[in-house]
């Protein structure tokens, strides 16, 4: 499993992704699932993906030989005019993938080796971008009213997100906030797993403005994790107790 | 879809159940998921249902059948020995009326008509017991190790349970946590919906000790569903910040 986020907020993007992969549970392993292509002060362009390993890694290693061979270029998310092309690329890339592993498998193939894209990013003059793009190849785009999106294993750790999200929160509270719907994740889902990769891009920056990879016992990311424990026993204490007995009803 | 969680707190057990029953987006009603059987003094054994609505309504009718008619009266709830007895009698209800559904259905009849139930109480002379039944009819009991079952939509609600959950909590407090943990699924998963089902069965008294239906605009549920945004915020506030600066590291 997977557990990957891309967030807008008003100061720009920020991504988190774990790096479990897993085949069975006696088969894991750590594979990086974040990654970024940028033209310093043009564009950056991050993916993070979810799905089947062997699929996601095809699709980024024909979107970085585009941006290295020549013929392709003008198809390359270094060259594209748009984020939005970029997902139109991004999009076709992986349903070709995804459709021609099907075709070779056959009946056997059916429904299988698909994988979905977190696709963020900005190009000079243009605002900052946020797209899913479905293994369909077809994709939606962020917008203030859903200012994120998750991929992989992405309900233990939602209702945070839903209560704790701001546009206007700082990077450090967005991090911060990410770790806890991660923290939640980690708790009951084993298939996903530490490290955690982050990364933070301010609007207008046009490069990763922070980015560090969250290892086993990180001091920060236990804190976060111990701390929770605490605060949210705090809360709940903090909310009006429940009474058997309600408005005018009496204890017989 | 719905939601039913089962717990073991030292003072008993507290179940919780919504009542929304759908069969796409565009169809959804009102059905009771909790059920109980009892006899004063002597026994209280109650039902939580998840799943196909025609099976479930099935293994209800036919368990309630059993209390009335003279002829399986030994397989009645309300007469067998065990509550591992009633978690036997009601897994083979489940499994015949699955199996048989599927049976008639052919092909297209497969891995369909399929429903979990939890079973909780308290036989006298013996500890409450907890239990989750699968279709298949076979079950797991509940230890001080994993002392809550979760039906349906488990994983919105599941990490404040982990978090929240102690077995010394009060019957106020079990509910108070009960109430959040619904609050969450609610509020990501529209097939999940009030009124909401409360019981609460208090060690050695064999009958409901609490009971209570949480309508739409219940004012103590609505102040938990509100006063939680305003919790979670200051409990998030109160970690620790993150800074992209740790230990040695200075900006650039």
């Amino acid at each position: 499993m997977t557990y990957c986020v891309g967030m807008v907020v008003d100061r720009g993007l920020v991504l988190m992704s774990d790096t479990r992969t897993n085949s069975g549970v006696d088969n894991i392993s750590v594979f990086r699932k974040m990654f970024h292509w940028s033209v310093p002060g043009e564009r950056i362009v991050t993916l993070m993906t979810a799905g089947n390993l062997a699929t996601t890694q095809a699709v980024i290693s024909v979107l970085e030989e585009r941006t290295k061979a020549p013929r392709d270029r003008n198809h390359s998310l270094l060259e594209v005019p748009t984020m939005f092309q970029a997902a139109v690329e991004t999009g076709k890339v992986l349903r070709e993938i995804v459709r021609e592993t099907q075709f070779e498998n056959g009946e056997e193939g059916r429904g299988r080796f698909t994988a979905s894209i977190i696709l963020a990013g900005q190009i000079k003059g243009m605002e900052p971008r946020l797209f899913l793009i479905y293994p369909e190849g077809n994709f939606i785009e962020a917008s203030w009213d859903t200012p994120f999106f998750q991929i992989g294993e992405t309900k233990y750790g939602r209702p945070i997100l839903i209560r704790g999200y701001d546009r206007q929160l700082s990077f450090e509270d967005a991090v911060k906030l990410l770790m806890v719907s991660f923290d939640s994740t980690l708790k009951a889902n084993l298939s996903v797993g530490l490290p955690l990769d982050v990364m933070v891009i301010e609007r207008d920056s046009f490069a990763p403005t922070h980015e560090r990879r969250i290892e086993t016992n990180d001091p920060y990311f236990e804190s976060v994790s111990s701390g929770w424990s605490e605060a949210l026993r705090s809360a709940f204490h903090s909310l009006p107790d429940y009474s058997f007995y309600q408005g005018d009803e009496r204890p017989a």
